[in-house]
């Protein structure tokens, strides 16, 4: 076997990469193979996929604590929920305590569409102008973030409030404005130029953040 | 007529270049307009634009009537959320009286990922193997159909259920199995051979879906 | 050898997902390696590859038997013809016997074009409202599918048929409605409502197609 | 108003289809309208669609006259065919004649994959290291042409030949080789260079394919 | 005419939506015609189309005027350079005076390839675990920033300095984050939890981007 | 070790068949593995992936050499700057003596877009209509070549000229026409017919092309 493996490296040396896209599937579906294949992926037999592979039970309670925000959040993609595999989408859990807010972010690869299951809560994008879109969503309602754009929430409700966000990427990516900047290690005076703060402001910030 | 036209210039002089397919925007949104653009389709001028174009309220309540299969659904695609369009994304909500059937369907242009608002549900799919993947779902739980397979579901509780289904496109199509071939002006003789029934028993089921 | 492997295993346990989908190649030409590359797909290097990895000959003749319903097709998929590999094609060759019927189906993944080569086909397609758009078909005549939808075909002349189709995926999937629905493992109650037949009616048909 | 959309109409009588690129669609189908439409493109109100927008007829028997290469072809995109609008494919009938050529040509936006109906037939391509591909194709063989390579037939059998090429692009593009360099107003100094040709050889090239 | 467009707008009630998006084009280029096609985008005839169509000389020279920051840019899509127009890039010309500093910001379309033309520029990137990958750039690197991922510049030489980013969409959308954020009308409320600052800190930050 | 690999050959004989294109990515990055991967290829873990991924200094200067034709280019794909994998971009620097020729080409799978940095070049592309679009470039200049079609340029002023060409797709390919006909093993006869040259004169051309 091994002098198999280094007959292969002599012939085949050149570099073909892989590519990860979300587009059409080519097959039915593909559950990832664990283990061995954590290094090369692949997809499973369809004879070891089960009904498991595509159900997912994670997010049927709340989330047990909370951040010093009042919000917590459960997102299931393709690496916790093997069945979105090139199936081209996602979601999330999230809930939030009285006054919880869910910092201005964006998923980089994908729109989102949120459905409140329960409470009152402000909701909204910037556009590429900076316009905001906001409003206050009840139970029931339904609102769409366009691709990559900037959002936000809060409950502005006296009670729970818990939303389920829909991804159109299996792995959609999140960047929080807060902990992106300040959390990061940007260069001090490039930030203190882009926000018109001085020293002691960003190393509050950042201080904040844990980059300090 | 012509007066409106001369206003329609005067109001919206951007350029909107025309498209038509479910991939990356190339705007942060587009919101048809209506009326006049019935006929020729393109993007509202973005003052026009307002946080009601991204929040649809349509799907917090159930449904008044059910169908004689004990189910009722409310199909929300960009065609009545003007939000959704280029974002690539729509969703479903269905309701299910006790045994209440979804019957054997597929969306031809979309995955989808179903999230159980409340009952017990049996849901599965097929996959172009014939190997049924199904289990009886639970409040919380989500599921996911692949890209363009038949699935199907019943509630099996003894109370009242719902869900949601997410799709990755903004219009993911429906074809629901017994009508398309049943309630469809597809020639009596073949469907005799396909199926291996008799003229009596394709008549019996062409009434019962209406194409008789 | 075996020592790399495993500090390899050690280092990296992170798991990245292949995705497989169908959009514009980023090579040539991708001509999957057999036997060892069966677990951990890639492509030969281009001095292995020749021409008889783009030509198939394997539809050149009919095929030598028929089911009962005097059908046989011989789809090529990537997984038989290599050079389709990331091409974004694929096809099928489908002869009938006189009276030979090719069952309501569609493709999940591809739009289909069919061509001719020989007989008179009764062929229609239905679409997502159960309209039917049916006609007969001559030799050298060709049809569209459109993406998704649920198509079928009928020898409605007095001597043999053979169709050519060509699909823009190279593997677009199959699903045959009567086996689907019938020879799978669905549940009788949910077939019995969806179809608005009785368990006998529906055992006839669940024996018939073999998942009695 | 009416004056300028009058002049409009003789200014522009071209038809250019809606959308400007290839992917899923996000209808069933869409028959571009007529007349009216072919200055502000949409699709047809379903009512108004019939069977006849997706069947094609026009290439049952093989052309009335040929080129002096003894070549002739009839290609089919959704410019002709509407039923191809938007399903991302489209096909071309190419009859030779003996010894004739299909000269060196690509689509710059499609694969294509050909099945020959008779005749044998050297066909071939070249990838981007300039290694060519070829062989001689019978009856019934199928090759593909890799997505953008240049390929070439040429009728090597003592009788007439006949060809289908299936695009995956509703309108794939054609360059053919001679006429797009020495058929266009490429200066003839870069000519020179390019080729390694002096400006008599040149000019006779020129002069053959018309850009003299 | 307007009898016609009255009797069209009866017979054709149905509305078809208009989808924007970045993939293959279906035709060798489409230049957007301007004036009445303002409301009704399509492609100009091609005999109309000219070089000056697919050439752009707006960005030979650096900008007259700074922002405070001591940059300033002059984005390149599909709206100002008709050429680009379904052809899925764009770019960006952007000048930094000594200590010239690009905010951080982030395309929700593109992925940018950034060159550098003269000067000393620090450049980097926070990928969605708030990693930070930055180095000085000089004459002549080129950096890639991943899609949709914050990133920033600031001139860091003792000269001008000058870079070209590249996109590949025609419209890849900019986001800054200081604007975004801190001059756009998201609630202070949110701000104040989001960013852990007083409101007295919110307001200095709305005050400075022009949103008090 | 070894024998868990024989293991895994016995239990999943199936081939899954890796594809590669050119669209959305599904991870910030994916820095392809070296070494072993070569056979296997996979994103690097995160850990170990740094800035001088994402940088490349390979073209600060002008290469040493020319070709006979006084230009010399410097294509810069993912398989050398490995930042560029998954991000579906790519670029080229070229370099032209006095009177330097870029002859005819294209790029099977990207549009171009061309800066100009120094020089004054005679610049176009040819349409599948065979008209040529052609303008001589100055400092400063871009200009775009759509998807596929085929484009020149030539140094036409008295001093050195040095483009950057731009990609969408991460690996473009590159079609030379001069050699790709008369520098490859295409059948002189077919070359005869398809240029109107006699046998002399295909011959001095191939051999010109170093394909005698």
């Amino acid at each position: 076997m091994a002098f198999k493996i280094i007959v292969f490296l002599v012939i085949f040396p050149h570099i073909y990469v892989v590519t990860a896209s979300d587009p059409d599937p080519i097959n039915d579906f593909c559950i990832p193979r664990t283990n061995f294949s954590s290094i090369f992926p692949s997809c499973k037999n369809s004879s070891l996929v089960t009904i498991e592979d595509f159900v997912y039970s994670g997010i049927r309670n709340p989330p047990l604590d909370y951040k010093k925000n009042g919000f917590s959040s459960i997102p299931v993609s393709s690496s916790v929920f093997p069945g979105l595999n090139t199936q081209g989408m996602s979601f999330v859990r999230a809930d939030f305590e009285v006054d919880g807010v869910n910092v201005p972010h964006y998923h980089p690869r994908a729109t989102e569409v949120v459905f409140v299951l329960e409470g009152k809560v402000y909701s909204g994008f910037v556009d590429s102008k900076n316009k905001v879109y906001a409003k206050v969503l009840e139970k029931g309602d339904v609102m769409v973030f366009p691709k990559g754009l900037i959002h936000f929430q809060m409950n502005i409700g006296d009670s729970h409030a818990t939303i389920i966000g829909n991804f159109n990427s299996q792995n959609p990516g999140l960047v929080k404005i807060p902990t992106a900047i300040f959390g990061s290690e940007i260069q001090q005076d490039l930030l203190m130029k882009a926000f018109g703060l001085n020293s002691k402001e960003i190393s509050k910030l950042k201080k904040h953040f844990g980059s300090d």
